[in-house]
């Protein structure tokens, strides 16, 4: 058992890297202010369920003890979450009334604005590794300090497809899994057709691609073929924000506590994935990811198996 | 044993009413021109696979035999199909590259525009009913013919939620099952979120509903709960004008071929539905309807339940 002084006390085998932000965010309903989100949080909310990830990213000076207690308590190692002088990364956007589109109102780098993902020692030797959305050559870099990881999974987004497109290259061409939504792979393939574009994908290199179609779930493609992922269709969608990274992080912890990443395996951790997004979008900032269990997610899953063809 | 002067010889389990229409169609890489198509068509075309559908439309004197030679080869009676003079309906329209939303061009309604269903004697004893995408008021109509169905389901569209809802909500309220696509839907209901805009239409009498999504496959709920309907991944879509009919079709066929709809059969008709309009869109026209085995599409179903949770 390790000690660190970030809050760590047992071996990360998850690596997650990614913004720790604080969002403000308006539906057709409501509006909440300045809430803990970014890609970090609610991935290893998510993975917490299965594993024991270790956060990697930057906070301000203006981090409030609270929301590092919630990881605390969530289980999450924070040995990888630096501070830097300044205040936090801050994101506010509005969501469309059909809670799928939404408008980014403003966007705060601060002190993520020179984030430097370097990593604790330890974390390096982790076996399963999930680069969120950040830079690609911040990726790379995190991809460099990590000489035994045995799957990594990475994400990224429009801008980076446009803005980016060498850096992200060598990135998918690296990584055993890219998770991508819908329109990003459009747009990173030129290519409409999501079997196409899936293919097209793999030939730059991942041994898997998920195509995330929000409500409508998830396409997993590469090794053992392809696999369709239901979504649970969910009553009342709160706040929309960071299911994709709940996705990601629920899989890739579910793949951390197995061990492996054979194809069946990984059609399970999608799975997974997709019910725990459906938890993540019930409610606002990460109020249900950091009540949820097991064992609610064991019942849903089972619900949505019901109501899937068998 | 029955015969009539139509093109009928064996007794129509499913009554099938909508469009025969000449479609010229225009896609990003492609254009095909008076093309076979309407909704009773497609809808038709997918039933054959299961059961032996009667037609209900019109056409004009200009209608080829050629047409007519496909119905009676494809084992879709005629009786129900009237000959009016005049020219046969034709749509035009032209589809976006993302192959889903489309433009309408032209719609002639020629000898459509008189149509009215009166039924041979024989289709009125049909216990199955399918009523195609035409006026509320032509679906009564129907109905009103049809004193012995055990199963009717009913097709709409958002014109008819527009000009003519209170017709349409008699025809919900008496049939056993709506079919509408998601944005129908939530125009009918005014209600964004799938799971209550359901709810709110089976509030208003149907014991089903089905959710038609498109490539994101299909919602079905009411009895025995709800089930989540995958679509079949295609590869390359060329033509998507009529899946959903193709959809409604094949799922009423299966339905009148296993002379029950419990809620279980309802799921499986459900899936042959989405299996049966994955062939559909990946031709023009009938041309994949109309060559289409049970063996594909019991091959494809198979490969579609192999990709989905089990």
């Amino acid at each position: 058992v390790k000690k660190r002084g970030g809050g760590g006390c047992a071996t990360v085998d998850l690596v997650v890297v990614g913004s720790v932000g604080l969002d403000t965010v308006e539906t057709f309903e409501s509006r909440w202010a300045e809430r803990l989100g970014g890609s970090v949080s609610y991935a290893c909310a998510a993975a917490r369920l299965f594993a024991r990830p270790g956060m990697v990213g930057v906070v301000g000076t203006d981090f409030s003890v609270s929301h590092r207690n919630l990881y605390r308590r969530l289980g999450i190692d924070t040995a990888g979450l630096q501070v830097a002088e300044g205040r936090t990364f801050r994101w506010s956007g509005v969501y469309e009334p059909d809670m799928i589109n939404r408008r980014t109102l403003s966007t705060e780098l601060n002190v993520f604005a020179d984030f430097r993902p370097d990593l604790p020692v330890s974390y390096t030797e982790a076996p399963f590794v999930l680069l969120g959305n950040i830079a690609p050559a911040l990726q790379l870099h995190v991809l460099r300090q990590m000489r035994h990881a045995r799957f990594v999974s990475a994400d990224t987004m429009d801008l980076w497809i446009r803005t980016a497109g060498a850096d992200l290259k060598k990135v998918i061409s690296r990584v055993d899994m890219l998770a991508v939504n819908d329109s990003e792979a459009r747009l990173l393939t030129g290519e409409h057709n999501l079997n196409e574009a899936g293919r097209r994908i793999l030939r730059m290199g991942p041994r898997y691609v998920a195509i995330k179609k929000g409500e409508h779930g998830a396409l997993l493609m590469g090794e053992g073929g392809t696999a369709v992922v239901p979504a649970f269709p969910v009553d009342r969608v709160r706040d929309p924000t960071g299911a994709g990274d709940a996705f990601a992080g629920a899989c890739m912890g579910f793949l951390a506590a197995r061990g492996t990443a054979t194809p069946s395996v990984v059609r399970e951790a999608m799975l997974l994935g997709s019910v725990v997004a459906s938890f993540a979008v019930e409610t606002i900032s990460l109020d249900g990811l950091s009540r949820l269990t097991r064992r609610q997610v064991e019942v849903r899953r089972r619900a949505l198996m019901a109501m899937t063809p068998h």
